[in-house]
């Protein structure tokens, strides 16, 4: 059986690449029609898709009953009116974003007549790989459809009629509006998306939604880039001239508003001026709260904390995802983001302090893609930083980099216009030589 | 023997790692006050650099006579005044580009007192792998220096002696300056770069320079990300409309004005309707030029051609780095298109026309990292597109693309600043809102 099933996967992926050649191309007007087009089946199609969704739920529910299923991701495969609607105003929204492309970002006269341009276009097919949330394909595939890039959806197989009855909506617009055909589809199963992780050829980028563990089996797995974050390991840094009741509240936020998201805190850092007020205070806290504190026992000993279990060095690169912190006492902000520096995973990292200066160290030492003063490390999020919609959050160093938005998954291409140019006029006896005159762009 | 020198590895990529954070919180002129003394520094130890440079030729020398190494390679090796006169010009010049760290491309109020920034910042520790240019080495680092990352370099072996002292330039400049220690080194041998390579911990970007086959070689080897390109499959394509005259310079200047270069022209594709008029013409000036031509054995017996090898399916996608080329007639421009789609490499394609919608459509839809319009695909250059100096060009289809600069070697951070703000404030009952009000950046 693997012979045509590989040929599947190569055939899905050629037919994307050549469309997204043909998407590249499509005015932002028809990328805008079609995304409100897509609104509108899901809302002709509503009880349809929830009555898909249905026949999900009652396939998954006895695997939850069995232990099979966990009862979070059986809560998040669950798609009711309301999730629907809110789904379809997200579509919608993302039809009215600024469009992406075509931005001339540089214009520089090379010469006389020669004529250079730095424009914004698509990355080109980008693979997609989430886990049984149903709300995701549509958010997805109108960041895809925004954006001019062609997409490959595998979603998770629980989700499996939510997602069919769905990409029927995205069919049935896309060929309204006239898309070049096989731009978006629907990976069948895993088998496909391994092949497909190996086509380096046809796609471009790899965007894995889930958990760590699925984005560090994809990461492993493939020589594309992939977009996304394995791990969220964040910091709060209380400083030696931190407000102890800012301390306090950020501390709280940071850790409980959702302890699940990648963007919470997993260590705290009190520097030792403030560990004799502030330690007792924070504990006390997340006791209330709910949350198990690790800590050093000769530190919980000299603060008397009682209640607590001792760290060990695995927990300092440990994302716990739950009502867990570790908390440490450094004698300096340079122990503190020496620490960060080691354990963290580049994603978001915050400071509580008075003091500027060390703001200011703090900011520029600390290479995470996210470096907060006074503010809790969960606004690292695409909607709250005002991008319209969030394709994941990067913790890699080059672009795009912390929360992507649209803007994050186009590139660029430089286009040079020329009267006949050659180099060869550019060296030996009576060289010419380039202006190198800014234009101004557009 | 393996114990030790992995741990040199690790601890010479630990040191850069925690030096990279002092480096992006140097000043501007301190970095460039690194560079005129670094130009200093290597005029007054240009007798000892040339004297070290002589010693490895000594050694090449032989192996050359020997048919180990490549004249072409030899050559390369060869440091004289003029050469390395030029080398210190590279580092003033470098010294006097405008500064790239520190710009705000991002300012957004997301609430009263929640300010967010994107600011660009160095992207961490890069290791430089070169071939025996020993040029590259005060090169390549004058341009990590520039950007403030912190660098490996390991230099090809047959400039052992070279390198060594041009490095002890480099060493002393950056004492003088105080650079955090470590932040530069020279990687010893090759044992320790492949170490190096399985570091993504330490290591944010590999840059190899040099042939091919090393970047291929790097490219399998790591999960770190390489900037760099493999292959340089260019293309030019003359349009039903195009001006033969053009194309004929364009055709010669992007063959033969450089032909190891990754930028020249490795197939011509000619649009059927100009094949009877421009073949003839152009296989004889490719001749007259010592081009050896490839082409379909029918398509020669119907232009007359008579002095050809046959094209095969490998040469679609190979590149000669020779005088060969390959030519290939297509019906329309959308077969252009595909052909070059389906076996360019996303380096640099062109298209000769008078007719702005074909090239309107051939820009839009070649997905390569320039596409030109009657201009030589030998353009694509750092220097000639007026970036002051070049790290190298890259095929990937994400950012940095295309010819490299400084700019290219930057990341960008997020800071966000605030009074205390938690996100617990923006949901449930009352739930703050986001203003996201641009703020006139910086």
């Amino acid at each position: 059986m693997t012979e045509p099933l590989t040929a599947t996967a190569m055939d899905i992926a050629r037919t994307a690449r050549i469309a997204s050649s043909k998407l590249a191309r499509l005015e932002a007007q028809r990328r805008t029609d079609a995304l409100n087009q897509l609104a509108a089946e899901l809302e002709k199609h509503a009880s349809d898709i929830l009555q898909a969704n249905q026949t999900d739920c009652q396939i998954a529910a006895p695997l939850v009953e069995q232990g099979i299923l966990s009862a979070a991701l059986f809560k998040r495969l669950k798609l009711d009116e309301q999730k629907l609607k809110s789904v379809i105003d997200g579509v919608r929204q993302v039809a009215a974003l600024p469009d992406p492309l075509g931005s001339i970002d540089l214009a520089r006269e090379l010469d006389d007549g020669l004529e250079l341009y730095r424009i914004a276009c698509p990355i080109g097919v980008i693979l997609v790989i989430f886990e049984a949330r149903p709300d995701a394909l549509p958010q997805i595939a109108s960041l895809l459809i925004r954006s001019g890039n062609a997409g490959l959806l595998k979603g998770g197989r629980e989700a499996k009629n939510s997602n069919e009855a769905m990409f029927a909506c995205i069919e049935t617009a896309l060929e309204t509006c006239e898309f070049p055909p096989g731009a978006y589809k629907l990976v069948p199963g895993r088998h496909e998306v391994s092949e497909l992780l190996k086509n380096d050829k046809f796609i471009d980028l790899v965007i894995p939604r889930g958990s760590s563990e699925l984005v560090r089996q994809i990461q492993e797995s493939t020589k594309i880039p992939v977009l996304g974050h394995a791990e969220g390991i964040c910091h709060l840094y209380v400083d030696e001239f931190a407000d102890l009741g800012m301390a306090l509240d950020l501390a709280i936020d940071a850790k409980t508003s959702y302890p699940a998201a990648c963007n919470s805190v997993e260590t705290l850092l009190v520097h030792s001026a403030m560990a004799p007020s502030f330690l007792p205070v924070v504990v006390k806290a997340y006791e209330k709260a709910g949350v198990e504190v690790r800590i050093d026992a000769a530190d919980a000993k000299k603060f008397g904390i009682k209640s607590f279990e001792p760290t060990c060095e695995s927990d300092w690169s440990t994302e716990y995802s739950d009502l867990i912190i570790s908390i440490k006492t450094v004698d300096s902000l340079a122990e503190a983001i020496e620490h960060i520096n080691e354990y963290g995973s580049g994603h978001t990292d915050a400071i509580v302090t008075d003091a500027k200066g060390s703001y200011e160290i703090f900011s520029t030492e600390v290479n995470s893609a996210g470096v907060y003063w006074n503010a809790s490390t969960r606004f690292a999020d695409g909607f709250r930083y005002g991008f319209g919609a969030e394709v994941g959050i990067s913790t890699g160093k080059l672009h795009p980099r912390g929360p992507v938005g649209i803007d994050g998954i186009t590139t660029y291409k430089y286009k040079l216009v020329g009267k006949g140019h050659v180099v060869s006029n550019y060296s030996g006896a009576g060289a010419r030589t380039f202006t190198h005159r800014n234009l101004s762009a557009d």
